[in-house]
């Protein structure tokens, strides 16, 4: 509903769940009022009719063609260079998508793109897709959200978050704080003071989340926090080796640097290795998210184990479930569910400044 | 058409463009035809019917709903447990999709299901998908193409093949032959004799493309083929490591080892690592891909170069190109194009036994 259409401005939030509860009947019967369908008794209708005139509710027609027409087909959302990542979460929901007779369109895009949501609109329009699974950072942009939701697009984010943001838009939160915390806390209690951190990309909101479990970490142990330990960046490999060079070159360096996923904890080890500084001897890397890369390094990463796969198949078996309720409208289960990483310990940390007992060669 | 409704033996191939070229009008008009279209003239409507009659064509009725009914999304159809391969195949894909207004149903699936074939027409009735962009090893069997094409639905294969095998369907090649040649080779000019070859999993036919390169080179330059420095297995990191640690164990090792891509590479270099065995000092490994962790790992991986996005953009270019043409009647490009990886060389090849000067601490 466009609030320009609306005369009063007490009442331009009206929705069909307002004119249904007014009415006193579901959201099915206030939508067979709507699209004029033969099977509503006659006072049914004109209890519905004065509930609409009542509250000024108008329907927004692009809205309903968008719900009318739909195809058994939902859409994948996703702005993220993390081939792992992203397989992980088109498995998840993938596997849902065919225990329910639904197929799954992949949808990549720009988050930064000021043309998102209208671009977003367009596919939901020309694909005629059922629902959208947003991943970050596309989830975690109010302004997109509220207008998806405007437009009446079913969908189900994916975003971080400590609990429930309860924000009166469906999701599935991880939280990534949690973990970032364990994984300093492991660090310090192999004895490590100095831990670098290297931030991933701003847009996410995992990065800041990740960063606050570190601090919070540092904080409860009683260590002060040192600026320069800390370096902006993105998610990326070559931004791991460049903040880690950095950081290396440090007079007093430190003994441990935290990457903000693998893949930057991968540049902090072959920035570590083309410097012939030995891990964990020497330093010791963490990473997060618990990919092939994690297990397959030399020596392989402590990182934080991210259910990926499950979050996927959470996110999907909601949004199907939220469009069948729908559709026989009945209410949609309102509860959000979140999820925690788990510490995984391996190869890549170890107490501070012990010698190796035998070098490898 | 099913060759079981033809009554004459002899005309049981008989397709749409035999009744177009008989009549001597587009396969446009003679679709108009069988639909019964009222823009068509008499006198065109009887020659097409005469050719029709002529060549005892019938048109299967459930191909003519498939094609009429499409929506504009293509399939793409993979059984890979690579995640860069298929991302990268995605993006390819997806970013001739956009360009022509097409949409993406991603679908994973079993290679080695019996049911496949009957899945995969069920997916593009189920999602009225214009056409299949086929990835290896599903592209590879020719039992499930010609099902597919009797099925009347439109596709693209990628396969690995050293030319266009000339088989009436339409494919984009990959010349993993030449590549795994000019590996071997690059080993065999540093000195290497006695080198290891990990097999991928054996229903990829690039893996016995990768194979016969191996081979050739090794005849090429007199080098006796020594079976017991041959280990099957599939294109996984833990078939690398498993594969490595038996010829690691040989009384004669080998002084390099071939693995037949990125991730069975991966698992060379760990089993490496964790027996104290320096590479390239000691052991020179080779992989097959380009893939982020070839370039990530320590010592980088020497590899060879796969143009999976570029490949990708190329078949959908393709598929596209073809379902336009064929919408308006013109004949499609019958030429199948061909790609050839290139060799990347890093530091995990070296010359043979020559010492390092200074150790990696």
């Amino acid at each position: 509903m466009r609030p320009d259409r609306l005369k009063d401005p007490s009442l331009r939030n009206a929705t069909i769940k307002h004119v249904a509860e007014l009415a006193g009947v579901s959201l099915k019967t206030v939508s067979r009022v709507i699209n004029h369908e033969a099977s509503v008794h006659e006072r049914t209708r004109e209890k519905v009719q004065r509930a609409i005139d009542t509250l000024g509710y108008r329907p927004d027609p692009s809205a309903r063609s968008l719900r009318s027409t739909r195809a058994r087909l939902l859409g994948l959302v996703y702005d993220n260079p993390n081939a792992h990542y992203i397989i992980s979460m088109q498995r998840g929901v993938l596997s849902v998508c065919r225990e329910s007779g639904y197929g799954l369109q992949i949808h990549p895009c720009d988050a930064s793109s000021p043309k998102l949501a209208e671009e977003l609109c367009a596919l939901v329009q020309h694909s005629r897709l059922a629902g959208l699974v947003l991943a970050p950072p596309m989830s975690e942009q109010p302004e997109l959200i509220k207008t998806l939701a405007d437009a009446g697009i079913a969908f189900m984010r994916i975003i971080s978050a400590r609990s429930d943001p309860q924000d009166g838009y469906p999701c599935v939160y991880v939280d990534d704080r949690d973990a970032a915390y364990a994984i300093t806390e492991h660090l310090i209690q192999l004895g490590h003071q100095r831990i670098g951190f290297l931030w991933g990309g701003r847009e996410h909101r995992s990065s800041g989340e990740r960063y606050q479990g570190y601090e919070d970490a540092l904080k409860d142990y009683g260590i002060t926090l040192d600026r320069k330990l800390i370096v902006a960046g993105d998610y990326s490999f070559d931004d791991g080796f460049r903040g880690a060079r950095k950081l290396l070159a440090l007079k007093d360096r430190p003994t441990a640097i935290f990457g903000s996923n693998d893949e930057i904890a991968a540049g902090v080890l072959a920035a570590a290795h083309s410097g012939g500084i030995s891990v964990p001897w020497e330093l010791s890397i963490t990473g997060f998210e618990d990919s092939p890369f994690s297990k397959q390094s030399w020596p392989a990463l402590t990182t934080a184990r991210q259910a990926t796969e499950e979050i996927g198949r959470h996110a999907a078996r909601r949004l199907i479930s939220g469009l069948e309720h729908d559709a026989h409208g009945e209410p949609v289960d309102p509860v959000n569910h979140g999820f925690s990483p788990e510490l995984v310990v391996r190869g890549s940390t170890g107490p501070l400044r012990s010698a190796p007992k035998k070098r490898t060669r």
